[in-house]
């Protein structure tokens, strides 16, 4: 007998909360782009896994739906500032909040998403709330520290695989770690399982964030929804990149850094990929997957609930490894 | 016997408060703002009201410090993100973040600050924790409508009176209250008596916005630090420009209009200031002021404590009035 919730009914439960949440209406510039990013779609990922969390350890998921609803509000306060950031025209395959309004009204709606998710983490327990907001502000500064690291990345040219691995642990990483967290402290997990938990999350999302490069490059173009090659282009440098700086021979690296140089994006993709492929790059990245998504199994493995409990997280891993977008 | 804390002693209270404060130090492009707009000055007022509240309901002042330090914050993340939205290059003498930096660290570190405010407030007693954070949330909301209102009013031609203080209320005034408020609830006041000082900070920061607006024309060049004439200048639709357009007979209103065209500054200020003082725009204004001084002083004769203990408060609303900067 099934006795857990399916992943389609925590996507229709978030979905629904979404639909329901009540953003306020004036000044309407303030408060109809937050309703646009949010309507434009995303895989919910991070209020899923939440919930997920909350109901690995005996919870009602739907108990922690406010909750949920914080993390995918804050993490689309995230994009809209990041896409600014990053001058990003698109997302989702629609106009970014700054480019169908302005700069500012990007800056001001993020910053009134950010109360906004709060509100909704205020709305837990008493008794936990404490905890729960020392996690969330651990969470956010996490992801804040992350993206400057990001910036930086692109000014610097001596960055490490550590120090990727780091930044991507930050900006993507413990989100879901601290969403997770959040989830389990709801449903009174002890405080070692707690550790499990987020320490799950975080390697989780480390071999996620490492997976979607490695599907920048090798991603089906008809499935993969963003423009195969655009880290390429955009010479970003990826987990993919600073291992083929760091393993090709000398001649090699000189020609790679040369085809960097090189401004025709379409041959520029071909034999950048050529190199990777040369290299053996994406056999060496998915071990890298491989590597933080086994120690997300072991964290799992370690959590004191019964093997029952966790197969919907174990199934969620997984399928979140073999996706192709 | 003075058994309240002095003005002074406040300042100090908040200014060492401040420089213990401790500032991560990586990623240093993120932090560094930080300290930075945090170490260029600030009468620091709102912290100070909030311990002034605090005291005024028989609690003592150092026990409210990290929420009065996380109004400051508060206040100068709110300062550096307008400042990018308002193309400001200037704050208090000093660059702007983002003029010092750049636009995209000016929103990252006003987003830390967020973050470090609400870590701030997390530090209240767990039995008004719920309490502090529903007026923090519902504070901060305030602050960013009246932003946004703002803007906006820098766009349409019929901005009423009424308008116009309503966004000063959001954009300036909930924060001494909602700051007040907070210091309030720490000491334990009655439901009745935290609406009262919430009230008497939102009236007596609508009189102190718009002494603002007369000092921008009115203040002493060597006082006033700012340009004088830097609202006429930028067209700013102030208490004291909608007053006029409201009062001033056809011919004279036609006047204004075409002299907030030109684009020679000095004969701009020279000639709006002349048709301010034929309609007696700075006597019109100053009863605007006193109507919510008032109004504040009210709230604060209502409030169920002893004459003596509302004393300090008192004479900072005075000394606010009589400020030439």
């Amino acid at each position: 007998m099934e006795t857990t919730t399916s992943l389609a009914e925590y996507k229709i439960l978030i979905d629904k909360a979404l639909e329901n949440y009540n953003i306020a209406s004036s000044p309407k510039e303030l408060y109809e782009p937050i309703s646009y990013i949010l309507s434009i779609g995303g895989k919910r990922m991070r209020p899923i896994i939440l919930m997920m969390a909350h109901e690995l350890f005996g919870g009602n998921p739907k108990e922690v739906v406010n909750q949920a609803l914080a993390i995918e509000i804050f993490h689309n306060f995230t994009l809209v500032h990041d896409d600014i950031m990053d001058n990003a025209p698109v997302r989702r395959g629609q106009p970014t909040v700054h480019t169908k309004w302005n700069e500012n009204i990007g800056i001001l709606s993020g910053d009134v998403m950010f109360v906004l998710a709060y509100k909704l983490i205020c709305e837990s327990n008493p008794d936990n709330l404490k905890e729960v907001l020392d996690t969330f502000n651990k969470t956010a500064i996490g992801v804040c520290e992350g993206q400057q690291f990001d910036m930086n990345f692109e000014l610097t040219s001596d960055v490490t695989i550590d120090d990727y691995i780091q930044m991507i642990r930050l900006k993507t990483a413990v989100l879901l770690g601290g969403g997770m967290q959040i989830g389990a402290i709801l449903a009174n997990a002890s405080a070692d399982d707690i550790i499990k938990i987020n320490a799950f999350g975080e390697n989780l999302g480390i071999a996620f964030q490492l997976q979607d490069d490695i599907l920048d490059v090798y991603g089906d173009p008809d499935k993969f929804g963003k423009q195969v090659g655009g880290d390429i282009i955009s010479n970003k440098k990826t987990y993919l990149l600073l291992k083929a700086l760091e393993i090709a021979p000398e001649g090699t690296k000189q020609h790679l850094i040369n085809v960097l140089k090189t401004t025709d994006n379409k041959s520029k993709v071909l034999e950048v990929t050529e190199i990777y492929n040369q290299l053996n790059i994406k056999g060496l990245s998915l071990e890298k997957v491989d590597f933080y998504f086994n120690l997300a199994m072991k964290n799992l493995d370690e959590i004191g609930v019964s093997e029952e409990q966790k197969q919907p997280l174990k199934s969620l891993a997984y399928r979140l490894m073999m996706r192709e977008s």
